[in-house]
C-alpha cells in the first residue's frame, strides 16, 4: 500500500482554514504551519483598535479547530516559513523543517510602506490583532492625556487622528474614530472640546471604496462627513517625521498618530531551487488551477495568489471570499486525484463596508444598499463569519450592548508587562 | 459660601471604586488618580492567565463607572502618584500635581521578591491582567514548543510548571494548569505525553489556603493531587536562575517556568512633610476609623492600610471585603462631617477558592463547603461582585462554555506588536 501524501498548508487564514476543512485527510496528511497558534478575522480588526471587541472575541485556536468535524486528522505547527527548498521538498521554519509532497501557500500579505523606513518605525497598522491592540492603547493613552493637558495647541496635537487609504480598512477605521469623538467624547471627556479632535482620512484616487458601485463611493463620503471625518481625495503621503504628514502637493496635515493602511504586499518567502513569477504586489502567478506557475506540486491561494483571466486580468481581487472560493476549488481538485482539475471561476457574492451605527454600504450584484439596510446585512455577513459558536455570541453581545449604550466597552489601556525580561519560551532552541 | 473640599483618591481597586460611589458629591469635590484607565478584578486573574477569561472581561474603564449612577459626578485623572508633598496637600503623578484637601490612599499591593534580583527578573506574576496575559502566552508557547520537541529531557524542561505560594492565586493558578494539562493535553497536543508536564506547588507553611479552616486546607490537598499537582509543603525558595529552582533543603525542582504568588508588599508611596509608620509589608498604620496615624487628612484605605484591633492583633486580611467595608465606613464617616467617626468592623462573610471543576472549598461562618456546592458558591459570588453587565454576560457565557466542553475558549497567543517603535503618546510631555 502507497503512503499518503504529505500536504503542508503555509499560513491559516481563509483560504488555508478552508483546505484544512476540505481536504480528504484519507488521501493525504495535512500540515497547517502558521506563526500564530489562532485564525484571525482581518475584516474586524478595526473594531479591535476601536475598542469595540475583544481579540480573542474573533480569534480561534487552530488546536480547538483541529478537534472538529471536517478538519479533524490534520495537524498544526507553529512556526513563520522563511524558506522552501523544491528540490529537498521541504519547508523551513524558525524550528524545524517539515517536508511534503505537496505544498500549498495561504501565507497572505502585510504591510507595504514602499520601502519608506520612516513609516515603518512611525505608523500604525492594522494587519494583525496585536497591531489592532496597539492602535487601540495609542488612542486611548491620547485621550487620557488630553484630558490632562491644558494647552490648546498641545490637546490638538494628541488628537489629531490621521488614516492614510481609503479602502474599506481605512474607512471603517475612520468611521470609527469618528462615533468615538461623537458619541464617547462628550459623555466621558467632558474637558476636551470635540472641535480639537482632527480625524482626517487621505486617499490617492478620486473615491473612496474604489472597487465598490458609484452609489457607495458617495454614501461612504456621506457618512463620513457626517461624523466629521475630513476626507481628502486624489492625494497621497510623501512624508511624515512623526506629528507633520506631508501629503504630494505639499500641504501639510497634523497628524499625531498616523494610522497606515494604503498599501499592502506579499508575504516574502525564500525559495531555493525555483524561481516563482512574482506580480504586480509581489503576489505569485498561478494557472486557472491555482498552481503557481512553472511548478508541478506547489499551489497558492488567496491574496498571494495573482490569477489573472479574462474576467480580471489584473488579478482576482484581495478579499476573503476569493480565497474561500479558490480554497474549495483547490480542494476538491486535490481530492479528485485521477481527474482533470477543474479550473476557477469566482462568483462575486458582493462587498460590503461598515462607516458607523447604521451607516453602511453594500453592493450585492446589481443591488446598491446603504443605511440601515446594508448596515444589518453587513452585521449579519460578518457574524455568520466568525468561527465557533462562543465566539458568534461574544460579539452579537458586544454589538447588541454597544448599540444599546452608544458605547464601546473594551476601552480599557492593557499594555504589556516588562517583566519576567526574558521570553523563556521564546528563546528556547529545539533539539 | 465655603468651596467644596477635595477629595483625591489613589487607585481605583476595591477600595477606591466603592468611595467614588460612596462619597458624597455635593459635599466634595471627588477626583479619583490610577495608573491604569480601567478597575480590575484581581480574584480573577488566574483565569486569564489560564485561558478562561478575556481580560477584557473582567476589566471595566472607570469613565464609563462615572456616567453611571452614584459614581457620577466624580472625576477620573490617569497617572502613578509617587509623591505626596503634605505641607503644600498635594499629588504627584508623571503627569501632574493635583491639590487636595483629604487624601485617601487606596493603592494596593505589588509583587514582593524580597530583594532578591533573579526573581525580578525571572519569574512570572499575577498581580495584574497584563502580567496573567503574559502567563497566558507564555503557558501556550511552550505547550506548541513542546509539541514540536522529539527530546523527552527538553520537552520535560518545556513542560515544568512550578508555582511559589500556597495562598488562593497560588492554589488556583496551580488547579487550573493541572486541568489543562488532564482536559486539554490529550485531545490538542496529542504529541505530548501527558507524564512529561510538571507541576507543583511549593508552600512554607504546613497548610494550603493557611487563612480558611482545616477541612479547606484537606480538600484543596486532595483536589490538587486528582488534579496531577505536586504539593511541597513547609519549603520555601531560596534560589532561582531560570531552570532549577533550589528550596530552603536544597532540593531542586525542575522549573522551567516559575510562577510567583508568595509575597506581596504595599506600594510604595514617597511622603514630603511626613512620615508614616509602617507595619509590616510596609502597609500604613491607621486608626480604627481609616486615618493614617498621625495625620490629620490622609486615610489608608483596604490591603496598603494596617489597622490592628483586638479581634485583629496583626492587622486585617488583605481581602477585597475587608477593602470594600472599610471604604463604606470611611465614606459614611466623611459624608457626615460634623458627627463624630465611627470605627470600622469587619464582618466575615467568608472566604473561597476554586481549585477546579466542580473542586472549590468555602468557608461561610460556621459552614464549610467543598466539592461542586462551593464552587456553584464560588462562581455565584464572583459572578455578582464583576463590574457591568456586559462584563458578567461576558463571563457566565464563558464559564457555561468551558463547563460543557471541558476546554478553555482563548488559547491565542497575541504577543505586542513590534512597530510602531516609538510609544508616541508614551512619551509625550504635557505643557
Amino acid at each position: 500500500m502507497k503512503e499518503k501524501q504529505t500536504i503542508v498548508i503555509v499560513g491559516g487564514g481563509f483560504a488555508g482554514l478552508t483546505l484544512l476543512r476540505r481536504l480528504n485527510k484519507n488521501l493525504y496528511d495535512v500540515v497547517l504551519v502558521d506563526k500564530n497558534n489562532f485564525h484571525g478575522f482581518p475584516p474586524l480588526f478595526y473594531q479591535i483598535a476601536s475598542c469595540g471587541l475583544d481579540a480573542g472575541s474573533i480569534s480561534f485556536p487552530f488546536r480547538r479547530e483541529l478537534r472538529k468535524g471536517r478538519a479533524r486528522g490534520a495537524n498544526y505547527r507553529l512556526g513563520e516559513v522563511k524558506k522552501v527548498d523544491t528540490v529537498k521538498q521541504t519547508v523551513e521554519t524558525q524550528y524545524e523543517t517539515i517536508h511534503y509532497d505537496k505544498l500549498i501557500i495561504a501565507a497572505g500579505t502585510t504591510n507595504n510602506f514602499f520601502g519608506n523606513p520612516d513609516l515603518v518605525e512611525r505608523v500604525f497598522t492594522l494587519k494583525s490583532a496585536s497591531e489592532a491592540l496597539r492602535i487601540r492603547d495609542e488612542v486611548l493613552q491620547r485621550l487620557e492625556l488630553a484630558a490632562l493637558e491644558h494647552d490648546e495647541e498641545a490637546r490638538k496635537k494628541l488628537l489629531s487622528f490621521t488614516v492614510i487609504g481609503g479602502g474599506a480598512t481605512g474607512v471603517e477605521m475612520a468611521g470609527a474614530l469618528g462615533e468615538m469623538r461623537r458619541y464617547i467624547l462628550p459623555r466621558e471627556y467632558s474637558s476636551i472640546p470635540q472641535k480639537d479632535v482632527c480625524i482626517t482620512l487621505v486617499e490617492g484616487t478620486g473615491a473612496l471604496l474604489g472597487a465598490m458601485s458609484e452609489k457607495a463611493h458617495e454614501k461612504s463620503m456621506q457618512y463620513l462627513e457626517e461624523l466629521g471625518v475630513n476626507v481628502v481625495l486624489k492625494h497621497f503621503l510623501k512624508n511624515y517625521e512623526g506629528m507633520d504628514a506631508t501629503l504630494d502637493d505639499g500641504s501639510v496635515i497634523l497628524s499625531g498618530m498616523l494610522i497606515w493602511t494604503a498599501g499592502i504586499t506579499a508575504q516574502k518567502i525564500c525559495f531555493n531551487g525555483f524561481t516563482p513569477q512574482l506580480a504586480k504586489g509581489n503576489r505569485m502567478e498561478v494557472d486557472e488551477c491555482n498552481r503557481v506557475v512553472g511548478s508541478e506540486n506547489i499551489y497558492a491561494v488567496g491574496d498571494i495568489a495573482y490569477m489573472a483571466t479574462k474576467t480580471y486580468p489584473n488579478g482576482h481581487p484581495q478579499l476573503a471570499q476569493v480565497a474561500i472560493q479558490q480554497s474549495h476549488n483547490l480542494a476538491k481538485n486535490l481530492n479528485k486525484q485521477f481527474v482533470a482539475p477543474k479550473p476557477f471561476v469566482y462568483k462575486d457574492k458582493g462587498t460590503m463596508a461598515t462607516i458607523g451605527r447604521n451607516r453602511a454600504v453594500a453592493d450585492i450584484k446589481n443591488i446598491k444598499l446603504s443605511g440601515r439596510v446594508a448596515w444589518l446585512a453587513w452585521m449579519f455577513v460578518h457574524l455568520m463569519s466568525i468561527l465557533g459558536m462562543r465566539n458568534k455570541l461574544s460579539v452579537l453581545i458586544n454589538w447588541i450592548w454597544a448599540y444599546c449604550t452608544y458605547s464601546t466597552s473594551l476601552r480599557e489601556i492593557i499594555r504589556p508587562n516588562r517583566y519576567p525580561l526574558r521570553h523563556t519560551a521564546l528563546s528556547f532552541k529545539l533539539k
